[in-house]
């Protein structure tokens, strides 16, 4: 069961003024589920992208950066679950581009003014005539306050709908941000099988909006691991309908700093939703590496510890045997590290220094930690300054179960 | 079940002459099994070692490190299961030397000349008395028919003692090698938690010893993972007692081809019986990247395939989601791979090709290769002549119980 997650209620996921969501059941791979989305941007939106870092990219990865370089105003976004289109050669490409036609065709735009997305199986051909009998009916149901069914049409294996809202003040002009997410299996950084999806009524500069979706990424999905595996398919999407009514924030602007942070707020919240509901999930774990060199010494060590599936294990079963972390902090490649100077907690559980267990630290305390739902590795590393923060989840029966019936 | 693999006969495991094995039951962790083992080398005998590269390393390793360095002749190796000495500080480095200094004593050598290795639980002081304790019993059972007791002594989540045997020609003479190993979890190269042992009467000379024991390990423990983790105490060691009545062999005799190539073979099916072995396996899995430009790439291909939990579970569940291995060979990090040039075969059943499905797969086809216990899993980068190949397992529900409950 996810860790501390419910699903959000429609009133509570503000509309973005210009953007309008439509959803529909084509049956792209189950009957009688939500399983395509039409975003619908209206004209004077931007849009910026963050894309899967893996080599064997979807089709629908490669057109979206065919169409956000083509320099067209993007217009509209859409997704399906149920199949990926990658591993699907030249066939994936055409399929994509003539979803995108198709749309275009629909909302009386031009075809690389669409961005499409697709997850679910790989190595599969795209159910073509489901996904275009599909799409008026999205077209029809578009509509600035679907934000809970565009939150549900995303979803794969993941048991809960992941959306959040907030709203924050530029020049006394009040701004939403609202986002919504999917994944939960295949979910390590650069990206995860994830797609992400945050849109504002904030007037921003392209350039600004750049920098935005990237800051986002880096402090939200990148920090995240459920299981090691990137997928080909992720991607993180920002867009700004510059419907509020203020000046245009560009990246030295006054309300920069202020938008920045409400959008990596809402990416931060739907990037640990997903680890909260990762495949077989029943712990959310932080792991924290400070006091270290640089942050790249930092988020090794964290991805070493979070990727751990011994670690993950000794979590799930809430038992500390906790020379695992060590064990993995220790292979985690940094050649010079010093591993008398640094220490291990537990949340505020002192357990290991000077090489080997803390004088202080009994059994007792380690299995009191970890009986909790939600739990803070921290290491200090002790030489310098520097810190990175990953989120992970324990490794169950349930991961095995879920990915071993995944397509059946 | 381990993948087939059973225990050899005793008959079948050639004594060396010049290498006594001794077995106790010291209780160090649970009662009534073989956890303590001693081997004993005559005058005259040398040995190498590769070591685990974890930064947080076993006291015992440590000691080994400063043994071998220290360059009088090693005369006996001291084994216990049931804990690993790891993660212990400076107490855990004094009671390594402690029990090579006692070990020393019964056998009338310096404590120089005594190799430790611990294996089992980390981050637990090592129950000196119990280990102290059980070494008269160890000495007093010392003989070089041992090689089955010994094996099985080395054990901790093992279901299967690992030992092989064989005999070559050497000058005209008889030469024999022999092996154990032991590790089934905590398993990736650089090393894994595992520890080998083999040992030939031959007359070698320290160089050619110091090559074949790199040669052998690159060969045979470098190339198996069973679940990514590096462990802290892993060692490889090659022991050469120079009885048998041949010209001493150098790196450039005509015997040296001839010894390290049966060294090897012995190394890669002891390595091989840890991945049958490993954890919850049903299944073993040969994965071959060929004809790449460097064996760098090749490994990090091969590797990123044998790391997926998301392949592993699909074998588990013999099912064909092949997509899920082009995934891992997308996120590999070869900067400059070429996906459509690929192919990827599972047996002799070509499954991809042109960056996607091949025209000739069939699931029926994938299907049948997956029932199978072994496979072989082929991927042709064709861009040039380097290969390599690594053997894993499958990821199923017991790895996750194993691991959930290795201390209680």
């Amino acid at each position: 069961m996810p860790v501390n997650l419910s699903a959000p209620q429609a009133h509570e996921l503000k509309p973005i003024a210009g953007l309008k969501l439509g959803i529909a059941k084509a049956e792209i791979r189950k009957p009688d589920r939500k399983d395509m989305l039409v975003m619908h941007l209206a004209q004077g939106s931007r849009v910026a992208g963050v894309f899967t870092t893996n080599k064997f990219c979807a089709a629908p990865v490669t057109v979206c950066r065919e169409h956000l370089a083509s320099q067209q105003p993007i217009r509209a976004l859409l997704v399906n679950t149920g199949n990926a289109n990658a591993g699907t050669g030249d066939q994936g490409w055409q399929d994509a581009k003539q979803s995108c036609q198709a749309l275009a065709q629909l909302l009386d735009i031009a075809p690389e003014q669409v961005l499409p997305f697709s997850t679910g199986v790989i190595l599969e051909p795209l159910p073509m005539d489901r996904l275009l009998a599909g799409m008026p009916a999205c077209v029809a149901n578009l509509d600035e306050n679907h934000w809970l069914d565009a939150a549900e049409s995303i979803m794969t294996t993941d048991i809960v709908a992941k959306a959040a809202s907030k709203q924050i003040q530029i020049d006394g002009v009040t701004v939403t941000v609202t986002g919504i997410s999917k994944g939960s299996g295949m979910i390590h950084p650069n990206m995860a099988t994830m797609l992400g999806y945050v849109a504002t009524d904030a007037k921003v500069s392209q350039a600004a909006l750049d920098k935005m979706v990237r800051d986002a990424v880096n402090r939200s999905f990148n920090c995240i691991t459920v299981d090691g595996d990137t997928s080909t398919n992720d991607a993180f999407i920002l867009i700004a309908t510059g419907q509020a009514d203020h000046a245009e924030i560009d990246t030295h602007s006054a309300g920069y700093q202020v938008l920045s942070q409400a959008i990596c707020d809402i990416a931060i919240q739907l990037a640990k939703a997903i680890v909260r509901d990762g495949e077989g999930a029943t712990k959310l774990m932080t792991i924290q590496v400070e006091a270290g060199r640089d942050e790249q010494e930092c988020r090794q060590i964290a991805y070493a510890i979070a990727g751990s599936p011994l670690v993950k294990t000794a979590f799930f079963a809430s038992d500390p045997n906790l020379g695992r972390i060590l064990a993995a902090i220790g292979y985690a490649g940094i050649s010079d590290l010093e591993v008398d100077k640094l220490k291990l907690y537990l949340n505020d559980v002192l357990v290991a220094e000077n090489g080997g267990r803390a004088a202080s630290y009994t059994e007792q305390q380690g299995a009191a930690v970890m009986q909790q739902a939600e739990i803070l590795v921290r290491v200090v590393l002790n030489r310098g300054t520097a810190q990175a923060t990953i989120w992970t989840c324990d490794f169950s029966y349930d991961y095995v179960k879920i990915n071993a019936s995944y397509r059946s």
